[in-house]
């Protein structure tokens, strides 16, 4: 369905986020089991969490703003998983492994905070201020999910990883 | 090639990324055609010369790491060029198009901002302080990129597509 709307791109824009999340479902407890750090694994499981509330607000603000979604899959989160589940199959599990997931992980994350930019950016301009609102707090977490990596990455991943090489 | 050391891991971020700049040189002109708002075809061409120098900088920094790149496809910004070119293919061209082109082209500047936020990280830990440089010039030019694109969409196209809406 061709958008001619802003309030058509909005819809197609939330569909596409709600494909990404629910990929994300099911790529994070990959993500976990593959990790050799704990506090790296915690922050995938964490995160797994965060993402089941996140799919409940998308159903939130549809309902808020009485649209529909439609029916699609996010390619762009699925070259973006296949990433992560490649670097997986090739590293033997460890610290560069660890290096490696974090890293595919924080793409994932910046592919959201894109997506729920561009969606507050419109639901403003729609003037949907409830769905904003929601759509502002998982903005607010995937940011803070990938500060948090960033920390974890370079004060203890890549430091044991160098120590590994 | 499989990643055992984080040098290994580095040169196959760095050879993703070079794969990602690459596409997007050919993406970028396909984008600056389809939009009509100017200063946003101004905005992509302006972000295609940039694209030609962080290439370049990639050179530089393999040739300051002494390192060989590998040939490999980023699979994921593969999926982000389509995402972008099927809204072409469906929008009919005017100000909601624009507003699709410009979320379609953030997604990408975040996957770049992500790529170059890792490899700046890498690279310290591996003491190559000339490397990033280079890689954090980049990752500066990617975040302004992401920068006006949302200043643009925000004050310019948004409101646009809306009074066409």
């Amino acid at each position: 369905m061709a958008a001619k709307t802003l309030n058509d791109l909005f819809i197609h824009a939330l569909s596409d986020i709600y494909s990404a999340e629910k990929q994300l479902t099911k790529a994070l407890p990959k993500l976990a089991r593959a990790s050799t750090n704990p506090e790296l694994r915690q922050a995938f499981e964490t995160h797994l969490e965060e993402t089941h509330g996140q799919i409940e607000r998308i159903d939130q603000v549809v309902e808020s703003c009485g649209i529909k979604l439609q029916r699609l899959k996010c390619v762009a989160m699925e070259g973006l998983v296949e990433e992560g589940q490649e670097q997986i199959g090739e590293i033997e599990r460890g610290p560069v492994l660890d290096a490696a997931i974090i890293g595919a992980a924080q793409k994932a994350e910046h592919y959201e905070i894109a997506a729920y930019g561009t969606l507050a950016a419109l639901g403003k301009q729609l003037g949907q201020e409830q769905a904003v609102k929601l759509l502002l707090e998982t903005l607010e977490e995937e940011k803070a999910t990938d500060n948090k990596l960033t920390i974890l990455a370079e004060q203890k991943i890549s430091p044991e990883a160098a120590s590994k090489s």
